[in-house]
Parts: C-alpha cells; structure tokens; sequence
C-alpha cells in the first residue's frame, strides 16, 4: 500500500492529491453512496464502475468484488480526524459520544449508510471483518476517555476503555436494532450515566 | 384471533390441539425453519407451503405474504412458558439470563434463527415491528427481576425494569452485531454486574 509508482495509473498505489489516490476516494464514496440507496444485496462492482466514472477494468483489479469494494470503503472510517469528547467528566463525554451516535443513526440523510454498513455485516464476511475493524479503530480513540477519567479518579486504575465503549454504546444500538425501539438524547443520557457510575464502582477492571 | 369456527379448515381459526392449530403450527415452524436456513431475502410463501405440506392456497389466504409469514412466526416466540431466573440476587439473575442469551446466539444449529430473526428486521417492516413485539414481551417477563432486587433492597424503588434490561443485553448484541467480536459468558457476567451496580447506584430510576 506504501509502494507508489510513478505510473499513477497503476492500481494499488496511492499517492496523496493525486490521480490514484483520486480514483481511490472517487471509487469507495460511490461504493458507500450505492450502499446507504440500495443495500449490499444491490451493489455490484459495474454499478459502482458507472456511479464514480472510473474504468471498470481499474475497479475489477484493484477491489476484485463488491465485497472487496465494501471492505475498503469501510476502511475509510479509520481515515478521518474524529477524535473523542473532553467535557471534563467521563458521563459527560459519554453522553457528548452518545449523542452523536443518536444522531447519526437517527437521521434521515445520515442513518442510511451506518445502517446499511451494520447490516452488510450480517451478508458479507469481509464486511463484517472490516466493521469489525472500524469498531477496533474506534475503541482505540475512545480510550482516552476512560485514562482521563482514571486520572480524575472517577474510575479504579486498570479499567478497561473498551469494556466502557461497549457498555456505553451497547443499550443504543439495542434500541435500534434489537429491540427496535424509539431512540432519542435521553436514551444517550441515561446509557452514559449508568456506564460511569458502573465504572465508579470498578466493574469494569478485568478480575 | 379467539374465534372458533366448527369447519377447522377455516383460515383463521385456533382450537388448540386441532387440525387448524396444527396447521398454523406446521406453517409457521416451517417458516422459521426456512428463515434460519436461507434468511429472510429467500423466503416464499411457496417454500413455506411446500416446506410444512399445507396448500398452498391456504397459506396465502390466512398469511398473504412472507413478511406475514415471519411476522406471525416471530410472535410464536411469546407463546412459550420462558420465565427470568430467580437465583437471588439481581446479579445472579441477570447473568442468568445473558448467559442463555450468549449460548442461544453463538452455539452453531442455535444461532441461525435468531440471527436471521435480527437481519429480517433490517430488511422488513413488519419483520421489525414483529420483532419489537417479540421483545417487549420478553422485557415484561424480565419485569419481575428488578420488582426482586427493589424488595431485596439492591436497587432503589422506581428502578426502571426496562431500562435495567435493555443496559444488562446491549452489551451483548453490540460484540455480536456492531463491534463483531467474540462472545462468551465473561461477557455476560461482566454486564450483569455491570447493571447490577448501575442499578444499585440509582440510575435507572427515571428523572
């Protein structure tokens, strides 16, 4: 991935600003925009050949399928600046990170393409392993929030960030996909209060 | 639903035990069997018809389409006698119940089911609205281990049962179907304890 040639013609090769890394950015937004109208079931590399104006040949060699195209658009994810609230305590960072992940998935505009990405997960191995890894990336920048919260003495040293990530974001996407309920900010609320008082409380240190 | 018509082959009717239940049975098990086998995108009111050896005709009648299909064999799951455990501590309880969760959705020949009961949903309104259903009515049945632990003195009284479930299971489905991580009974005992400290510090009690 790190190998640029001066042909930038060359597929897997990216040079950033330019023309591959262009085709790149061009290909997987199609694939993402294609994903959140129609679905995983729908996707097909032509589909996406046609949607960003790339050559087709360039799409088949380089992303192989559409699960290899939904794989590297996921990857995208890891790509951007986001980095995790400081409001000063561990529930209010919390619900500063709940409360954009309510939005995202409950409004219309913006829902369709994490919704259709969970769901591609259930139809596509690969994609499954690429949510995954967005989920690690995640976890990773999420960290920070539990050793800030650990320094405040909010927490007991040796509690675990991802067990508080999970715990934090767990009851939402219930809501939204288990037991399909209605989702607003006070569920962001109440999730990120009884994952700081359990945190308090040292659960979520590994016995 | 409680009418009872003489002529058993009436689409419609329900006498326990005779030709029209079995009938309804038959059907409805066979659209589960279909749905853990080929998921929700293959299902036919054909394949049903075949699969469960009623007429055709028949099942069109009483269940229009495969949505219909799955939306009645979806509330199937509030007609068993499942009742919360009762091991003597809110704790206990919880684990319990998330342990049986953990094997129901991770043990091969288990997991199809309720897996594609969860991806229906996604692709299906009245799977999803089915599903909500079947959901609320477990939440119900779970009611009785918060109404314990508030007499046991574990949690304060106006604790939310509701609230206390969707807490002690988000986890669970979060490694299964966002995170896409393993999943074993840790998992359930550290969301069990988890809420049960949640619980105790008082923050399932609404505002």
């Amino acid at each position: 991935m790190a190998t640029d040639f001066s042909d930038a013609e060359q597929p897997g090769t990216q040079r950033p600003g330019g023309r591959t890394e262009r085709t790149r950015l061009a290909v997987l937004h199609a694939t993402l925009a294609l994903l959140a109208e129609h679905g995983y079931g729908e996707l097909t590399v032509d589909a996406v050949a046609e949607r960003s104006g790339v050559h087709r040949t360039t799409v088949y060699r380089r992303w192989k399928s559409a699960e290899g195209l939904v794989a590297a658009a996921f990857h995208l994810g890891t790509e951007d600046d986001w980095t995790a609230p400081d409001t000063g305590s561990l529930a209010g960072d919390l619900y500063e990170m709940l409360a954009e992940l309510v939005g995202y998935f409950t409004t219309p505009g913006m829902r369709e393409l994490p919704t259709a990405s969970i769901l591609a997960a259930f139809q596509s191995e690969l994609a499954a392993e690429a949510l995954h890894s967005f989920y690690v990336d995640r976890h990773a920048r999420c960290a920070v929030l539990t050793t800030r919260a650990i320094a405040r003495g909010e927490a007991p040293a040796g509690t675990s960030p991802d067990e508080v990530i999970r715990a934090a974001s767990g009851p939402i996407f219930y809501r939204l996909f288990i037991s399909r309920e209605s989702l607003g900010l006070a569920d962001a609320r109440l999730a990120a209060r009884a994952t700081a008082a359990a945190a308090a409380a040292g659960v979520f240190v590994p016995a």
